[in-house]
């Protein structure tokens, strides 16, 4: 950070905006509003860009949600102060819910925030001090960065590598470990990548996380968000020596980003991280904690929403990711990476089959401009040369979507000079 | 801050709390929790320390503000992301709510924040460096200086005179104000004095901001809550020259403190904030506004709520208010100051003539120990000598207080030397 930031005249208003301030940035923000999205006049624009399963109407919030809401609301007991770490039952609730048979957790170990947002936020600020540094995937979901960066904490990226399926490149996590990284982010299932990692990689980054003494944030928002075939395992459940800080919330797997709840889970061992626990604490104070009527409700939530509404949301995406992997995997130039879970899909660019446009954002800028179909360039994710579909659409947009792409990409591909089609993601 | 805290030995775990974490700090937290509460066993405890309107249940929410939770919730178009500063309309309505005729604001001049307090921690992080100062009354709201200190912002503190009903000494105020005076905060009307700032006053303080061209955080949670007699005028209406942030929400006029809605509104002069507003929506990111059903029912909110509701609040708090200073006048050894508006009254304690006690806050521990009456000792807010009392209880708790506070006092006011009460402050 800078020194201080005198005033440079008492004569004349200049009202600065302070470094924290300055510093905070979101990528995705200002590539998105770089670009010139323009859509083509003839074609009713789809967004495959936006990460809110909401955006479409065609996913419901349960019922028993809505339910929960309009209990807590009628009790007319929850609307004053609760706790800054949340109401005690709502605590217990979600302790209850992310409790597996080999690891349980109490009512203490949970401090609810202002969504899976605010429970980054906190972690990040509890862990790190200006000058350490935080490990985060790359390609990665933005706001770590944001977060981190705005504290002067330092950034350093790990690789995830397409060719096996998003998995971590373990050697590549090692090297970046020093005396000063506070912290490693591991978020599976995976935005951007739709990644589900097996218990044997989580068991090796573990492994890694144990050797050097450095604890998780595990950003499990995307939990139990698993296509057929793959089984979610949450971090915590598979030490009992790596201290883990766990952030959740209802924001993906209930499908209500706008009401703000998210927790943050303290998977202490053998007193790890008292300090953490109580530096939590006081940072909730700050802004005093979620939304009560959430809270209120949150028990009901998470014990009244049914199995099949779960199920029944997962297999809408898994049919989209099947849907949109057939069809792009044969489309030139473009190479989809399946998706194990979560709602997005990366697909990589033949950069050098499409002479035209030197970077993703201009070859997805393109696409608005053209086809008025927009998917966010990975450049937003830190991993240039691909772009993210989202896969909650309804299922006659991915047909449209994907008959534009492909007449999109037709039209501009051009066969690279050795005739295969190579994708770097750098 | 510390230099970077690196860790000593990577053969051991030791994960440290940052020194942010470290340094948040709630003055009332710690000073309560290191109070021994135990009340007489024989009478039933009546808590005049909690700022929260709802707790004793005699103060319901708004009818409006029900149904428009409810009606946002039915519509089932208000579960999703929602931009990080507020619905365009909500923030249009909580614009058209806080304009006045002389001063007209606009959506784009409004953020949703969680909270009052995230509004605070919102505009002293995008105005103040670590190392510059803001200034804050004496006595004051806690939370300032909670969020400043941590941020490694400077403190400095402006006294209140209880003789002038907690007007500012303007004399200590311009005395405070130095190259690295990024703000000054007024909280009218206030919390813990009740005092409600007159329209002469507040210029005379406006005069100063403007001569030393300093920006204004108006903390003005407590808007519109005055008594007979008084008059709110918002720090903005009253200047077109001095930038100010005014910080507000529904927490205390709507009596939902739980709900978490609050807002900021740029009163920018001649684009003297324009930086400030991008610095403010960048931090905005940093957790993606406050839930968006109170977001889309803020409308109807602000628009349904009859006149009588908040008419009748106020007379309620100002009838306590009333019985409070009678009963307390009374009282040998205490000195009620009488509010003007918001919900607390300042008691001054003559400690000399309760030689048994060294302090206000062993004055008010032992108020609980023999009478259960637990209200709120001023070092909480900086000012020792005093204590805070709620005006919010049911009429019929009020007298019980008062009863069992003047028993107290009679039992352990011994007259001092000189035959006078006398208050200080300090
Ligand atoms: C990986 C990941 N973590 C966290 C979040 C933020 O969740 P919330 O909306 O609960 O703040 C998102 C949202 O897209 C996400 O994709
Ligand atoms: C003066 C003052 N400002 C701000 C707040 C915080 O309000 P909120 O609960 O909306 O965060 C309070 C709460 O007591 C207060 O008294």
């Amino acid at each position: 950070m800078e020194a201080i930031q005198a005033k440079k005249s008492r004569t004349e208003w200049g009202v600065r905006a302070s470094n924290y301030a300055l510093s905070t940035f979101n990528p995705i923000r200002s590539i998105v509003d770089g670009m010139k999205l323009t859509p083509h006049p003839d074609k009713p624009m789809i967004a495959l860009s936006i990460g809110d399963p909401t955006v479409f109407g065609n996913l419901p919030v349960p019922e028993a949600a809505e339910d929960a809401i309009i209990k807590a609301l009628k009790t007319r007991t929850y609307n004053g102060y609760g706790p800054s770490t949340g109401y005690e039952k709502a605590r217990a609730a979600v302790a209850e819910y992310v409790s597996t048979p080999t690891t349980k957790v109490e009512a203490r170990d949970v401090v609810l925030c202002s969504g899976c947002s605010g429970a980054l936020d906190l972690c990040i600020t509890v862990l790190a001090n200006p000058g350490q540094n935080i490990l985060m995937p790359r390609p990665g979901f933005s706001i770590y960065k944001t977060l981190a960066e705005s504290l002067g904490v330092i950034v350093k990226t790990y690789d995830l590598l397409p060719e096996k399926s998003w998995e971590i490149d373990l050697d590549n996590l090692t090297e970046l470990i020093d005396d000063h990284t506070a912290g490693i982010v591991v978020n599976n299932p995976s935005n951007p990548c739709g990644s589900v990692y097996s218990e044997e990689h989580l068991k090796d980054v573990l492994a890694i996380a144990s050797k050097f003494k450095v604890p998780i944030i595990a950003d499990e928002i995307y939990e139990h968000f698993v296509f057929d075939g793959f089984q979610y395992h949450s971090m915590a459940s598979l030490t009992t020596e790596v201290p883990i800080v766990s952030c959740g919330g209802l924001t993906k797997r209930f499908l209500v980003p706008g009401w703000r709840m998210g927790w943050i889970v303290v998977y202490d061992r053998n007193n790890t991280l008292s300090e953490i626990r109580q530096g939590l604490t006081s940072l909730s104070q700050r802004i005093l904690g979620p939304n009560t009527l959430v809270q209120a409700a949150l028990p009901d939530i998470l014990n009244n929403t049914p199995a099949e509404f779960f199920h029944d949301t997962v297999q809408y995406i898994q049919k989209n990711a099947a849907l949109f992997y057939k069809r792009l995997c044969a489309v030139p130039g473009l190479k989809p990476v399946m998706p194990q879970g979560a709602m997005y899909m990366m697909v990589g660019i033949d950069m050098a089959g499409f002479p035209e446009y030197n970077t993703d954002v201009e070859f997805t800028e393109a696409m608005v401009t053209e086809q008025s179909v927009f998917c966010l360039p990975a450049t937003c994710f830190q991993y240039p040369g691909y772009f993210r579909v989202v896969l909650t659409v309804p299922a006659d947009k991915v047909d449209e979507a994907c008959n534009r792409i492909e007449e999109f990409c037709k039209q501009h591909f051009t066969k690279s000079v050795n005739g295969t089609t190579e994708i770097t993601g750098k």
